[in-house]
This record gives C-alpha cells, structure tokens and sequence, in this order.
C-alpha cells in the first residue's frame, strides 16, 4: 500500500514516476504538524530499526544522530557530519509494524532520529510544500520493494563498467595513463578503466581536453580501447568564464546559466576559477548541456563522471568581496577588536556558503526560483541532461554515468560513486554500511573511492578494501593530489592485489546477473541481514555483513593487523574462500559465531543454505570473461539462474530470452 | 636484560632514574645508522606485534602507520593523524623474541611500523644525540615490567579522584557548578568532583579567579566540600602579559620566561590573549612557577590539571605579522596571482607552527636552547613543577595532578587525559585501544573525556562510553563550548546513568586495589589480551577487550543500536553482569566467541577462572564506599588482595600493612 499527501504546492521533482492515489487529511501513524514549516514526529519502539537515507553518514540503522539532506561537497566525512553529498529522503521504520516514508522535498530537510530524545524521531523542513508517501508493507523488504516500483527503474551501466578501474586527481598526461596501464598489464591484475580527473581539461573546462598532454585524444581514446581500456572522464558542473570558449559562449547565448535576482549571470569560483551555473533545472539548458557530452562520445569515450554538482562552490563573488571587506578592517583595526578566530570564522565563509545558495535563480517553465529552494535537485538534473542526451545521441547503447550529488529519482539515469572519502580503516566500514541503504533508495551502479581519496592509505588497507569492493558494482581505485602511490602496483608484492582483483572477474557472471536481476525487478543488490532474518535480533543488528542477491553472505575484513573476523551466521551457510594462486577452498559451518581466518590476499564469502553461485576462470578483462566454463559452488541440487545480455545494448530485460539456469550436481 | 647505548651528546631527559649499562656499538637488533640523524630500521616477521607509543594513535599493535612524537595540539584525532599530545617513544616488538627499545629523545622523531614497506620498521630523528634504551624479554609484558622499572614509579593521586567527576569548557560561575552539583544529587548519581575550565580565571591569568563569578572563592571551596566535592581547576601553560599581573611580573623580574634569540621574551596568542612562556625547562623557573599553585592549596583545591602544554600557540608576534603581510599583498594583488587557497594556506600557517617552536629558547643551567630541540619535555615539565612543588608545599598529602602534553618520566609526577577527543563511536574504541599503551609508557593515571570533547554526544554514546569509563582510573564526562548538555542529568531516564556510574562505586575498592598494586609494583593496571595469552592469536590480535590486573576482562560495547556484542573467551570465565536496580548477574561461560547482551544501563566484566574481585554496596561518594561490607564475586576457592589506605596520605606501600586477603567460599 502506498499513498501520497500533499501539503501546500509542492515543487514537482519527478522522483516519483508511477502516479499514486492522493489521500487527505494526514499519514496514520507519527504526527504531521503544518504550522511552521512542516513537522512530522514519530515514537520510536525500543525494537524499531530505522533504514533508508541512502548516501547517509553512520550506520545502516540511522537511529541516534540527526541526518540533514543538504547536499555538500564535504570532504571530511567524521562521524558527526549531517550532511553528505546527496538527498535521499526515504526512511523505513521497521519493528512490530513496517513503514516507509519518502519526503519528496527539494530543499533543505532534517531527520532527527533518536538524537534530541532517544525514542523520537522527527523530520523538519522550513516550508510546507512537499509531498509525503507512506507505504506499509508486511517488512522492510516489502516496504523497500514497493517503494522501488513506484520510483521507476535503476540506470543499468555498460557491462565493462563492471570491470576493475583506477584513478587519481592528477593523471595529466597521455604518457602517465599509458604508465598505469602498463603497471597493470605488467602485473597481471586486471583493469578496464582509468578514470580522467580535472587535469585533462584545458585549464579545467568542460568538454576541453589539454592539446598539449593529449595531442591527439582520439587516437588515444582508441590506443587505450585497443588495449581493452575504456577512459572515463570527468565533468564538473560550473563552466569556466573565458570568451571564445564555446561552452561557455553559447551558454550565455541561448540565457543557460543560473542569474542572480537583477538578471546578471551568477557567477561562483571553483576549479576552474570564475564559473557559470547552469540551469539544470530548466529543460532547454538541460538539453544544451546534454549535447555538449557528443564531442567525447564522437571520439570513442562511453562513460563520464558528474563532479562538483552539489553544486559546490568554493567562493562567489560576493562572498570573497564580503572576506576582503572584512580583512581590511581587520588589517586596519587598532582597537584590538578582532582575534585571529574572527579572521578563521570569516575564512571559513567563503566555501559552500548557504547565503550564495540564495543568490542565483533557476528558470523553470518561465517561473523563476530561487536556488536553495530546490537546492538538492541540482545534480540529479545534471545527470538528467546527460542521461536524457544519450538516449538521443546513443539510443541503442548504455553509457557509462556516474555523479556524486543526487536525489531520488537520478537513480533512473546514472549511478553514484560515494564522495570524497579517506583512507581510513572506519570509511571502509562506512562504505559498507552505505551499500544497502543507497539501493533501497533506487541507486545501484554505487561504489566508494577504493583505499580512500584524501590522505595516505596502506598497502593492507588497500587490500582490505579492494577485497570488499570485490561485491560493490563500481569497482574503482581513486585517490587525490599529494598522497602517495595508490596504484595496486606501486606496493610490494603486487600478486596479492592480483589475486583479490581477479575474483571480481572470477565472480563477474554472478555480479551482473545479480545486478541486472536487481535493476529489471526494482529490487536489492545488497541487503541487511535484517531483511532476510527480520526474526533474528542478532542479525538485525549486524551491519558489518551484507547479503547479496539471494545467494551470498560477505563479511568483509575491515580492521588492521588482524589475522581474520568473527562472523555471524544467521543459518548453515558455506564458506567459499579465494585464496592467493586461484585456489578455492570450501567449508561448511553450522549457523553461529565463527571465527574465519582472512588473509590480505584472500576473499571470503558464504553461500546460504541450498543456494549456488557461479564462478568463472581468472580473466584480466570484462571481455575476457569465459562464461562457458562456469563451475558452480554451493550446495548440492541447487540452481542458479544466470543472466546474460550483449552487456552494451539497451535489449535487457527479465526473460527466458537471456536467462540461463544453472543447476548443481555436485558436492561443492 | 636492559642496555643502553649513547649515541653523540644526549640531552638529559630525566625519562630513566635507574642506571644503567652503556654498551659501546650498536643493539644487537635491528641496523643502526648515524649519518644523516639517526636512523633504525627493523624487519618484522608476519608474526611480530609492535606494542607501545603510549598515548598514539590507532591500534595497540602499532604496525600499518607512520607515528610522529612532536607533542601538538591538535583537536581532531582522524585515523590518519601522526602526531598527538605526546611523546612517549617506548616500543616492543614481540614474536619469536621480545624486544623493547626506548628512544630517549626529546625532538620530534618518526615510528614508520611498516607504512612505507609493510614489513619494515624505521626510527628516524634528524639528529644523533639520543640515548638509546635496548630490553630483551622473556615476552612482551616482561619487556615492559624491565622498562617500567628503570622509569620510576608511576604518579599515585588521592583515592577520591578515582570517583566520577563532571566538567564542560564553560562553567563560569558558582550557580553554574551548584546546579551540577544539584542535578547529580538530586538524581542519585554519584559524583566526586568537578573541574574548572578556563572560564574560572579572570581573563584566563594563572592562579587567578575570576572575583565577580567567584566572588569568595575559598567559601565556596568549602561549601563544595562540606557536598563531598572536590573542585579541580586547570592551569594553563601560558601566562598573560599584563602589567600588574603578579605571576606576569615575577616572571619577568625573575627572568623565568622563554626568550627570543635576541634575548627578548618570547609572546604568542593563547587563551589570555599575547602570553610569555615559563621555561619549564630552567630548574629556577620550574620552581617559582610551582610556588603559584599554593594560592590556590591554600583555600583548599586539592587537584589541578595542566593544559595547552605541548605548548599550545594560536599564533605568535611573528607568524601573525607574516600573514597580515601576505593579507596585505593579497588584498592590493591585481595580477590575480592568488587564489582563495592561497589564503586558506596562509592563514593554516598561524596556529602550531613549526617554525614558532623555532623562535624561542631556554635557559637549562646556563646553557641556551633552542625549543625545537626539546619540544616534547615542556608539558612534562610544567606538570614537574607543581609535582615538585608539592611536594615543598604539602609534603604527606597526595593531590591530583594530570595533563594534557608529557614525555615518558612525566608519569612520576602525574596522570594524563587524552586531549580534545570528539563525540565519536570511534573514538570510544580509540579510547579503549590507547589505555593498555600508556600503561607500559608508565602513565597509570589516565582517561579520556567520556562522552567525546568536541561535536554533540548522544544519550546512548555517553552510557556506551561511561560504562567503559567506569573501568579508567580518570572518570570524567568533558565538554567543550557550544556542544549540548553533556551532564548525565541532562538526558531523558537519568537512572540508566547512574546505574553505570554506580558500578565505578560498587567496584572501586577493586579498582583502587588493582591502581595501587600497579603503582607500587610497576605493574600494569591494562594490558592487551596478548600479554596473558601469547599463544593464541586471536587473542593477540583482539584489541576491544582489556584485561584489568589479574582478575578480570572486560568487554565494552563501542557500536551504536547494538543489543550487545561479540566477546572472545581465550580461557573459560565467569560472566558478572550489573543490570540496572543494583542486580548482579553471573553466568559461567566456556572458553570461546558468545554473544552476549548488554543493555544501555548495564556494565559487564568478565572474571578469570580461578579469580575472585570483590564488590561493594552502592556509594554516592568515594568515601561512602564502605569496604567492610563486600561480596566477592568470582570462583571459589579464589582469594583476593585488597589494598586499603588512608587514600591521601603518601605513606603508600605494597606490604601487609595495607594490604587484607580474601578468600571466596561460595560459588559466585
């Protein structure tokens, strides 16, 4: 069941795409007050589980802290940051009863979970235009599930783009790609992507590649396919100021860009200085930025990367003029009425500002609004307009697409990757509790940047962390500007990358036919153990395990200089262990705590009881990939329904036509 | 077996007080290097555990990172951070043999545990002037025992500062401590002290209170008192420059301040606005600035606590003057040269800057040093002072003592607090991983802010933490300015607090037992699992569970919307669980992983086969906790040693004087 109210004159977001009957009057269960702003307050029961949030910080249960959707290039993700990158406004309230709540709001909202008072809950945003669904549904999973169809189906990648991919911000030149693939080749660890940050632009603009460090991009583009490379390109979303830069000049032409109230055309600083705003909420603009992509795909790139379109901003115009106002009083003062904490607190102004979130306009069917009002549709609607032009340049063929601010609804045209994590040992385990929330949240092709993006990783860190990313559907090594090495081969003994990034194309038919079955069916990739074994406290509680399609337990290692984990069997399930040099070895355990030995070199995963999976021989590329010498592990009589497609057209669909079952004769 | 080697001209820190063997050469381990610095480096077996660091960092195995002794104030202890408060540079590597090695140094010096090369340990300092302490050992805690005896005996405070104390950076006034004081008595939660932060001075001056908040101080000492309430103030390292100012007057007269290179004294900004540095390190120095601490002996504060010790600088004349240049530049640039980051850069530049700790000096017995090169002994020195002053001013009398910066020696005169830590899940699990640690260092008496410093705590991560503090010898919940209330009362059900602080009481004459046996006999008071179970490797590599003396283990919960946790059993134990309402649960366990439920209201200890602890009625003080009514919990058959002393009185010593044998009869 699920039904919609609709409070005041809600902003049409277009997250929910299946129409739903309207009811009046106020949701059955929780609170609704409309006085100020608009206020919804529950009473938590002590057994309560609150999921959803998708790209939210903490754990998979979202109970005791406060989570704000505010998007925000925020880079430091501790554990006491409210606001991420995306806005992902569904919860699910599961204990005695199970409900969903999606708050289709574009702006600013609040989900006060357990955090004022441990049994409340209470969601706020400043106005009253919104529209609330409520779904209840005999689970959570049923909950999710329904919630799924009415937000229409997830973005299905290229099939290569669930190969293994490396990237760094700072990959300038032909030769220094050409260096990392060969690092790779070398190596024999597989690789299917190198991912191109800012620096291949010229001077940071979009749709610009440096001639100097890519005399020839296109002949490089198919130097790299030839070697089974796909490059994946960035694409920020300001447009650098600069006359005679074409993007930029027909921007202001065709009246594309965000303009402040008097009309000039807002301007903000980031990566490549000054910059226009385009209007991705407006669809004329939508669809100029999306032909502006054509010039890569022309030459050969199939996929890109949506960057910095929260949007972030690192200072606009008035707000640096404001700052040196400031530093002239205070260079000039001789009261003493300034500390060096007033010039930190007035530094600190200039980025990600929410007063120059008030500052520029969208232009909307003709109808002005101001940009913090939809503030958190922003990225979602850049995606949209790459998406939208795909389909009109590339109809036939899936495009790689992947951005980092989002709301629901984007989901149906691109996936995500998780921002700019660091190399902790803690974000590994946020990484994994973020994967199931994101696809009850309809974002499936997800994945976090592998060894972490700021700061120095370690080799077992790396590991660890690729021995997770393994499971999750983008499978990249990224890292920033001045960290060390990152590349898999820049560490000592590099067969022991080899042999965890081989069982992501050993497991490859199993992820995608996983994949693939989640996004025909509106359903899960990763779940909690919660919703399989809602009967089970301990596993309900477990956030460190994840189950995968129907078939799978992980148990990633996500601690330092231990030998193995405890793991939590919530049923007999099989433990199949990839150890170094292709070796798979098996065991049965009985349901229960058990201590597994995982070494660094090693992935571990359990297969639940009558259930099978298929694995492939070692291969270095997608491509290579044999699916006809398939060996099933698992448990005897068991089938599994392998999926299978051309991995590039858009002719997927649930049906005989590409399925295949697979049925287990023998033991293990 | 304990060496020493000597390499060029030592400072003399003071950290060792037993004499000991020079050897000529090198240790027989590892390779030694004296041509540019010093360097030592290591390969470590797969099996090798690196223990030690005292107050550092991440994990009680130290492999996998790269730590940095240079004593920093720094506020946000991200996983990636080098460089804490400290400088205690004892390490033990421990395998197939156990080494421990203590690198007497009092500059910055680099422990690179196998982040540059997994399996590689490198020491580095930039000069060769250090003493260079090797100990082998039978095993790893034998290594320590040999060290924390050449150290000296750890600091011992009066027994009421193992009761709870309250504190928040913000208390100002005397209503303001009274309404502490009422809101702990009035809900039954046991507490013994209350700390002071900054706000007590006037204007932040040493040894000043602030007359109008405080108008008479030393009646309001009493009245505290006569409520079992000892009040604990801090005393910062920089004293303001303020003519009139007595402690700023003396100190100039009697030349007892860091100067510049031109002989000049040193400023920097700290708290009180421009400040002089006392040279802790000039022995004249240390004891006039021990003399201040008697103004406030004298009207009856019996505790203090050193802060901004490393020391701690905001900015100094000169840093500030080069950035109000570069602003300058900044502003008249119309070259567009600079960007926001190069302001962001300057302005990073002001506070803890290395090159500030070049710009003063001291003055030890004549000769003049640069700070640089004995950074790290200055809070240790400073909390010298008081200690030493003590001793003159009130010679039979323990008081508390503790700071934030210290050097290994320092644990002679006082305990330590762990610094700003953050409203973090993670950092209760950093919490539990430092303690054992700073044990060996010898630092007995320590803490962490319970409840985190910085950020917004929550109700459920204040008990989660609590219950591990009612294990740490410091007890005390801390706050900073701007963050929600934090005292126990302040949030809904106040009883489950003081079901958690009443187990501190239930247990302190175990507590107070184990510190004292610990002190008196060099001993640990925490060690890891491994050093009671070095053949198991689970143990060994489990890092979330401490044992307390011989008696006991425990096992803290530091995950949130848990119902409880996983504990490992390395021996067969005996569950004792305190549940809300003063119920004592016992439950024999077998050797192994069990899950085992705990509420938010409940602590849970684990006692060692063949051991017993006793357990007192309820207290709301220390000095109601009467000993004469225990109840041994544990095994029959079992006994225990109880330490009792007058608990203030420095006629401590571990003899049958003090000590009274108990014997367990009943089972459980």
């Amino acid at each position: 069941m699920v039904e919609k109210y609709v409070y005041g004159t809600p902003f049409e977001t277009d997250a929910v795409v299946v129409p739903t009957d309207c009811k009046n009057g106020h949701p059955p269960i929780g609170k609704t007050d409309i006085e100020n702003g608009y206020t919804w307050t529950y009473t938590m029961s002590d057994n309560d589980i609150v999921y959803g949030l998708g790209e939210a910080n903490r754990g998979i249960n979202k109970r005791g802290y406060i989570y704000i959707s505010n998007c925000t290039d925020e880079s430091n993700h501790t554990e006491d940051i409210c606001s991420l990158y995306t806005a992902h406004n569904f919860i699910i309230i599961s204990g005695e009863q199970h409900w969903g709540l999606f708050f289709d709001y574009p702006s600013v909202i609040s989900f006060d979970i357990g955090y004022s008072r441990q049994d409340l809950l209470t969601v706020h945003c400043d106005s009253s235009d919104l529209n609330v669904y409520i779904i209840n549904g005999k689970n959570a999973y049923d909950v999710v599930l329904q919630f799924r169809k009415i937000i229409g189906q997830s973005y299905i990648p290229p099939k290569f783009a669930f190969g293994f991919g490396q990237s760094r911000n700072g990959y300038a030149t032909e030769d220094e790609l050409r260096q990392v693939l060969k690092g790779y080749r070398k190596n024999h660890i597989p690789l299917d992507m190198i991912f191109m940050d800012i620096d291949y632009m010229e001077n940071f603009k979009d749709f610009t590649v440096n001639s100097e460090s890519f005399p020839d991009f296109e002949a490089f583009v198919n130097e790299m396919r030839e070697q089974k490379i796909h490059l994946i390109p960035i694409i920020d979303a300001g447009v650098k100021i600069e006359k005679g830069y074409d993007v930029y000049e027909e921007g202001v032409a065709g009246d594309y860009f965000c303009k402040r109230e008097d009309n000039s055309i807002f301007a903000a600083t980031v990566w490549p200085g000054r910059t226009h705003f385009p209007d991705f909420l407006n669809r004329n603009a939508r669809e100029w930025f999306g032909k502006q992509y054509k010039k890569l795909l022309d030459i050969g790139i199939d996929g890109f990367w949506n960057d910095m379109n929260e949007p972030a901003i690192f200072h606009s115009d008035e707000g640096l003029g404001e700052v040196k106002q400031f530093l002239r009083e205070y260079l000039d003062d001789t009261t003493d009425q300034f500390t060096t904490y007033h010039l930190f607190a007035h530094i600190g102004t200039l980025r990600n500002n929410p007063k120059d979130y008030t500052r520029f306009f969208h232009n909307v069917d003709g109808q002005r609004i101001r940009h913090d009002k939809v503030h958190n549709l922003y990225g979602y609607n850049m995606t949209r307009a790459a998406s939208e032009a795909f389909e009109r340049i590339v109809p036939s063929q899936r495009i790689l697409m992947f951005s980092r601010s989002s709301y629901i609804g984007m989901h149906r045209y691109g996936g995500i990757w998780t921002g700019d994590n660091k190399s902790w040992w803690s974000h590994l385990l946020l990484n994994i509790k973020m994967m199931p929330s994101l696809n009850m949240c309809g974002f499936l092709y997800i994945g976090a940047d592998l060894g972490g993006f700021g700061a120095n990783t370690t080799r077992d860190l790396l590991l660890r962390w690729l021995a997770f990313g393994v499971f999750t559907p983008l499978m990249r090594n990224h890292t920033t500007r001045g960290t060390r090495a990152q590349e898999c081969y820049a560490f000592e003994h590099p067969e022991d990358f080899k042999d965890i990034i081989s069982v992501r194309y050993r497991l490859l038919p199993y992820i995608y036919s996983e994949y693939m079955k989640a996004a025909l069916n509106n359903d899960l990739y990763f779940k909690p153990l919660g919703f399989l074994y809602p009967d089970d406290d301990i596993a309900r509680s477990t956030e460190d395990q994840l189950i995968i399609g129907n078939e799978i337990m992980i148990t990633p290692v996500y601690t330092q200089n231990v030998p193995g984990r405890i793991v939590y069997l919530p049923e007999d399930m099989l433990l199949v262990k990839f150890s170094g040099k292709s070796t798979i070895f098996t065991q049965q355990f009985f349901a229960g705590h058990h201590y597994i030995y995982i070494g660094l070199n090693e992935v571990v995963l359990f297969i639940r009881k009558g259930h099978c999976i298929p694995v492939a021989m070692p291969a270095e590329t997608v491509g290579n990939v044999d699916s006809s010498t398939l060996t099933l592990f698992g448990y005897n009589g068991a089938s599994y329904d392998l999926y299978e497609d051309d991995g590039i057209s858009k002719n997927y669909e649930y049906s005989q036509k590409y399925l295949r079952r697979l049925s287990k004769t023998e033991q293990y």
